[in-house]
């Protein structure tokens, strides 16, 4: 019965990871689809979701019969209740990264706005968080899990200079406009990729030190904004 | 015993509808002071969040208690888990309605664009969808809990059309721009308040008729987005 529920845990792992891996490369591919104006990668983010989206339920199964079966205390209990929130937060990011796609198929209607530097960089780092995220929670690091958290503020400073760039080109040129908020959108969508690495981030805290880093309740060191 | 986990069920309630009710609350606030021009009520807004930010983790404390302590089975079992996830929706939706105010404090530092009729009208759709998608939950109410999902698309309407108008003022005037971004901006926020409601009818009917409904595995009725 042990053993049973041990290996129920490490099915639960590997399908947490599997999704971060897939919701990583939806992102992946969402941004070389925009940046090297291949329409061709778009498809296979709106595939991909479909997957990630079978592995949320897939997880919540597996989270649903661990709480009624084995009726687990304390801190698997708590392992296991945080992994339905992750699955939750892994399904937000497929839908993001559908979300770019979605504005990618919009913007290679036209000619190119500009290089776009800014933008896969911010990607970078939203793809970097989400697989690190998920490797916390899998090793329970809190440490990991806390540097996650610091580097959502790069993500929004990055942002916010996207969002002031995009502006200056609007205002200097009516015929930029549709493609110039199109691209604020992606921003915003990878800065709210972001956002749900850094919950789980928080989440992973929580289950390790048993103590809640949300909402600003005690010192974090974490989300500033 | 039973009595008493009958007692906490109803505290799960009832914290779940005070959240929903401060969550509508701040959205109806903050989209007052941005069609009043009336910046003294953003403050309440900022307040209000963290205090749907405390219930959010004094529910998350009944659950885990909850589910430690009474070992629910099946129903109660699938209860406790959505009333977790409502949680995390309702506090999202929070979220939401700060950036809602975070946008108007910019907002109302230049004079008004143009007079607000849509994003007041889209703010009233999903106010009702965030409080009939917890009465939904609280009475087990499937029938409910569809019709908020086909509300949704009803909002993505609204807000596809807010988006093009505020598009041709951008195109007329450069001085526009900046308002013009800000309040597509609020659009997208009223249009992800709609769509964490629509999550929670999903989570009731899933509750209800035991199945899911979401990521269109099976005819649902619901989102077509």
């Amino acid at each position: 019965m042990e053993r049973l529920f041990d290996e129920e845990l490490k099915d639960l792992k590997e399908k947490l990871l599997r999704m971060a891996g897939l919701a990583e490369d939806s992102i992946a591919k969402a941004i070389k689809a925009l940046k090297d104006r291949d329409e061709s990668l778009l498809g296979l983010v709106f595939a991909q979701e479909e997957k990630i989206n079978l592995i949320e339920i897939e997880i919540d199964e597996i989270c649903m019969r661990l709480l009624a079966l084995r009726q687990p205390m304390a801190g698997d209990l708590r392992f296991i209740t945080t992994a339905m929130k992750l699955g939750s937060e892994l399904e937000r990011i497929g839908d993001q990264s559908v979300n770019i796609a979605e504005r990618t198929v919009e913007l290679l209607k036209f000619p190119q706005l500009k290089p776009l530097i800014d933008i896969p960089r911010m990607a970078g780092l939203a793809q970097a968080m989400v697989v690190d995220s998920i490797n916390a929670f899998v090793n329970r690091d809190a440490e990991l899990g806390r540097r996650i958290c610091a580097r959502d503020d790069e993500v929004d400073q990055l942002n916010q200079q996207i969002f002031r760039e995009l502006l200056t080109y609007m205002m200097e040129d009516a015929a930029a406009i549709h493609r110039a908020v199109d691209l604020i959108l992606i921003g915003r969508h990878l800065e709210r990729i972001a956002d749900h690495a850094t919950n789980i981030g928080e989440d992973v805290i929580y289950l390790v030190k048993g103590k809640s880093i949300k909402h600003h309740i005690e010192e974090r060191g974490c989300r500033t904004s």
